[in-house]
């Protein structure tokens, strides 16, 4: 049983969704197929150049109120990053070009909090090359990895399928054909992937 | 405890919350207050003439197949209306003219189910009337009070009062000082006003 994990690296609610769906999955006997992708051209489309909840404040100080109280319930850190949404094109290619390493579901995390909970810059490749590095990993190879044509070629492709799925937000979770959308339909996933013929 | 349940009738999502949040209360021991109100001056606020469900055709096939999922999973019917988002105005208004009345509850289930389960037009004063009459009420009586200036003016003041709390779509929970969005926030508003010295 697998559920596909569409994450973005400056979504605010895949933070918690990424914080938590391992242990979830675990829990309930299945595992994670991790797919980042870029909410950018995803939102041009939609006629957006910003984070909807900047273009919409009213809706974005609901967010920042919500992410606050989610985090709290889970207790996980979070401190409002100084600037949002950030750059996540470096984080996402380095995801998109590993995304069968055992150490993704570890960087992914290190890199939420980094952006999440230590308020720092994620576009920055002294920022990423701590997360990979404190997980006894070669950042250099790995940074250099994801500035290559195939790495930046598997994220479009990867963004481009998740246009194809109807995705518009994240985290989103592919179960089959179906499709969820929030930290809040996590286990809703889970209990469509255990339908029986699922 | 107690609670306040913003909703708007032409709201897809507020259609289940409503049908279910007052057997929820009465299993947390709170109480509802019916707080009817209308989106659209909300929406063109925020430079929308259309439900953003329209706007943004990707996210409306979304929400379609969700609340699909959602009435499936609660076992109450949803038939998609043929017209959408329906002009809620009369129905805001009936409801809001009698937010204290002991069949206001049922009467507002009666009409989420005209909308979302029968695919009828709920501006029409005979579809109200239908609504109102299978609860034993007088109708007409009903129906001439929502039309009044004191009726009219009364939904106005909920809606206004509705933005000065930051509410910006339905169906919405506010416990004190807290705003919860959406039917899948229904839980949490409770277990909010639950916590000591709430």
């Amino acid at each position: 049983m697998q559920i596909e994990f569409w994450f973005e690296f400056a979504s605010t609610y895949s933070y918690p969704a990424a914080m938590r769906i391992e242990a979830l999955a675990a829990e309930r006997g299945a595992t994670v197929a991790w797919r980042p992708f870029l909410l950018g051209p995803i939102f041009q489309q939609q006629g957006w150049n910003n984070s909807p909840f900047n273009i919409y404040p009213v809706k974005g100080n609901y967010m920042w109120r919500d992410l606050e109280r989610i985090c709290e319930c889970m207790n996980i850190p979070l401190r409002r990053p100084s600037v949002f949404p950030r750059n996540s094109l470096l984080a996402a290619r380095v995801a998109g070009a590993n995304t069968e390493a055992a150490w993704l579901p570890a960087f992914v995390r290190a890199t939420y909090q980094a952006n999440f909970a230590d308020d720092a810059d994620i576009s920055s490749p002294a920022v990423l090359e701590r997360c990979l590095s404190t997980l006894g990993l070669d950042a250099a190879a790995i940074l250099a990895g994801a500035q290559t044509p195939a790495a930046k070629d598997k994220l479009k492709a990867l963004t481009a399928e998740a246009m194809e799925r109807g995705i518009f937000g994240a985290p989103s979770i592919v179960v089959g054909r179906e499709l969820f959308w929030g930290n809040d339909r996590l286990e809703d996933a889970f209990d469509w992937a255990a339908r029986p013929g699922s």
